[in-house]
């Protein structure tokens, strides 16, 4: 049985773990599938590709409303595709041989645990002082009547089909669901999203949930409370049956997408075998240092937790290498303040409490909402639709969370994640900074300054 | 002659100045011309929504390169103008309504100093206990032989012109020149810029401004180190003689725009018998607190800066209000971090330190350059010229400049504002503050990184 100081299992957020740093250690990484993981092959990267080019597909059939008449005359998918796919592919070889001549064993099997410590890769078992799991999640597969006799796609495989399907059924509403329904609806499909909630991306700040449903549905057929109850091959392609409160609807689509939800990939590593706890989600349970209940065994990322979000990955993986490196000064996740992004049109970005969750927890709040409308770039923009919600602490005036749906969000936001993070108050941030006018940033010192 | 608490000349910032606490003084204004100066009517809200529109014509022609085939139509372009000026044209009257609705005297001839704290105004004379003086700024009209005998255009002029030119010859090549030979250039008139210095946006870091002015010469036909000898009618237009290192040249287009600088309106005033002391260049001279020479006498914005950012003219404003309210706690602006952004397309925003300027100084410095290209939105964007660029203090790592090219600077660089006014380091902003991945903003954490 072959012995490391160190074994990676998964080379998403793993792979970028392991820097010179770690040099002086005799490494092996565990990765059946593809480097890089979920995020460069099957998430963040390839989808923010074709959002991107969705937008610009947007983008020019709204031009007309600024007095630019244009049209879309051919979304060439085959070409985008493989834009996308030729950029991204060859980094998995480049990585693996990478990481070969720099002396780490890197095992193209999957791994799985057998005993505590000790890990079967193939027909090999290996064993290392430090184990650090980073094997991620995988799409949920809902347990609906007929799935298992039809075709379809998650996110898994969606991006990489050969031909744009005339119509779509999106099974969910959260953000993947929303993330295709805005990529394949720009490209010309169309598309029905089913959303077991009252509206899409639940998880956001009611306002902007409820905004982003209303914007949706002039763009898509979204039915809301809408349990799927069968689904069954027909002529041209898969029927759903769904049930809404007005009653039953059958929803024919040339293809079905299912998005709701991913799932820890603890089953396939055979956690309990290795001696690892899991919460009731199937999540390696860690503490705030990354530790699992194994001594000198880390968890990280998808598998670890629900942030599922790369750059909370990237931070822990940091987190675990200095830890790792320095067991006697152990760091923490000092601040979970956790931003995320939704790449639909219009852009979502979100950072720390939203409102209905300050009222549920009964924390104390001021709230402050603009439009862009109020500003001299958002008149520019001819915008009607976006705006920025900042909640924040009537005592000590710091900034409790911040939600704004509209053009440039996810960039737009970051000055209230940096003063979130650094303990910055409304005040310091609205009257001692300027902003330039009449750049869009103005909306964020505008739902300050009312504050 | 009358006599009031205050009077304010100018509508500009200096209409924003007044509010409630001002309602107990006796208060006039001075506007000879229309409600809103030259931001709000000739500069900068007109401009960037003419601007907008400019980057949606030039995001159809873009689209290709992602996989979109698009094209442009049609540019409607009394359509645009009538859309902008409808918006704007109304708000003269009803700001000038809601003044006198509230008992402020609103004269509207042109006021202009007899005496120290005397102005005539038309046939009347009125003097005040406190004058705000912001009559800000207007083109200069160069000393061009043949210039009085041609039709031209100025940015006061050129965004309500009835019809787009088939061509354009633009004298200048400051931001004002930028961003006009990218709105009608996107509209499809034909430019030529001829610019006295050896690159376009002299006034950015050298790196941005050498990197503009590639890519403006490859939308517009750009002569660098041009000096215009003379100007003249010719058939079709104008013809405008320039000298160049490689020779003489004769650019002959239908329309002729000028911008060449702008100048402070100091004349207009009879600054000499107001008492009121002026630099060199025209401006009036203020100490931080923004008085003037004269007891009593404040000013502010263009007329008596460099500045020619509405954002600092604001931020002017509401301290003269400060200042004039409590004559016994005078502020000033302390931190003078001005931030700009040029709204041309790639779009460019900078706060602080040029390299240049740096070194002229000799001040030291550590500086980090980043591509978008090197982040995922960058590849998204399949961006290959767009960058961000930081110096920082090497001792106490603070933030002295900060300088962007492309998509979304204008936004993408509030953080960066941010940290320079409130003197975070790069390390609190890189390290302690999380970024959305794969966000725009990713290339300003890389940036920051990197230092």
């Amino acid at each position: 049985m072959r012995h490391y100081d160190l074994v990676i299992l998964g080379t998403g957020s793993g792979n970028m773990l392991l820097n010179d740093e770690l040099a002086h250690l005799r490494v092996a990484i565990v990765e059946p599938d593809r480097f890089g993981g979920t995020c460069l092959n099957r998430g963040c990267i390839p989808s923010k590709m074709f959002v991107v080019t969705a937008d610009a597909a947007e983008g020019v059939r709204a031009a007309a409303r600024l007095g630019v008449n244009a049209s879309v005359e051919h979304v060439d998918w085959k070409a985008i595709r493989d834009r996308v796919f030729h950029r991204i592919d060859p980094l998995h070889d480049s990585a693996l041989n990478y990481r070969r001549e720099n002396g780490v064993d890197v095992y193209t099997e999957a791994g799985r645990f057998i005993a505590p410590g000790v890990l079967q890769v193939g027909t090999e078992r290996i064993s290392a002082d430090t184990f650090i799991v980073a094997v991620g999640s995988r799409p949920v597969v809902p347990d609906i009547p007929g799935l298992d006799t039809v075709p379809f796609h998650t996110s898994d495989t969606i991006m990489r089909i050969d031909d744009l399907p005339a119509s779509m059924a999106v099974i969910g509403g959260g953000f993947i669901a929303a993330e295709f329904s805005h990529v394949f609806g720009a490209f010309g499909t169309d598309i029905t999203i089913m959303q077991r909630g009252p509206r899409l991306l639940m998880a956001e700040d009611e306002q902007v949930s409820a905004r982003f449903t209303e914007l949706a549905s002039h763009r898509h057929r979204v039915l809301v409370e809408a349990a799927v109850t069968s689904v069954e091959r027909s002529a041209d392609g898969i029927a759903v049956t769904v049930t809404c409160p007005g009653g039953d609807h059958v929803v024919r689509a040339a293809t079905l997408l299912v998005c709701v939800g991913r799932r820890p990939n603890t089953d396939r590593l055979d956690a309990a075998a290795g001696g690892l706890e899991l919460d009731e989600h199937g999540h390696i349970v860690t503490d705030s240092a990354y530790r699992t209940s194994v001594p000198g065994v880390w968890a990280l990322g998808d598998v670890a937790n629900h942030f599922q979000l790369k750059h909370m990955a990237n931070a822990e993986a940091r987190l675990v290498r200095h830890n790792v490196l320095h067991p006697k000064d152990v760091r923490t996740l000092a601040n979970r303040v956790a931003p995320h992004a939704v790449f639909t049109n219009p852009q979502i970005a979100s950072v720390g409490l939203t409102e209905q969750e300050a009222r549920r927890r009964g924390i104390e709040y001021l709230v402050s909402t603009r439009d862009y409308a109020e500003t001299a770039y958002g008149w520019a923009l001819e915008d009607t639709t976006s705006f920025v919600k900042v909640l924040a602490d009537p005592l000590d005036r710091t900034i409790l969370g911040a939600h704004i749906i509209g053009p440039q969000a996810a960039t737009l936001i970051q000055p209230l994640i940096q003063a979130m993070t650094l303990g910055l108050t409304v005040d310091q941030v609205a009257r001692d900074v300027l902003y330039i006018h009449p750049a869009l940033t103005e909306v964020v010192e505008q739902a300050l300054l009312a504050l």
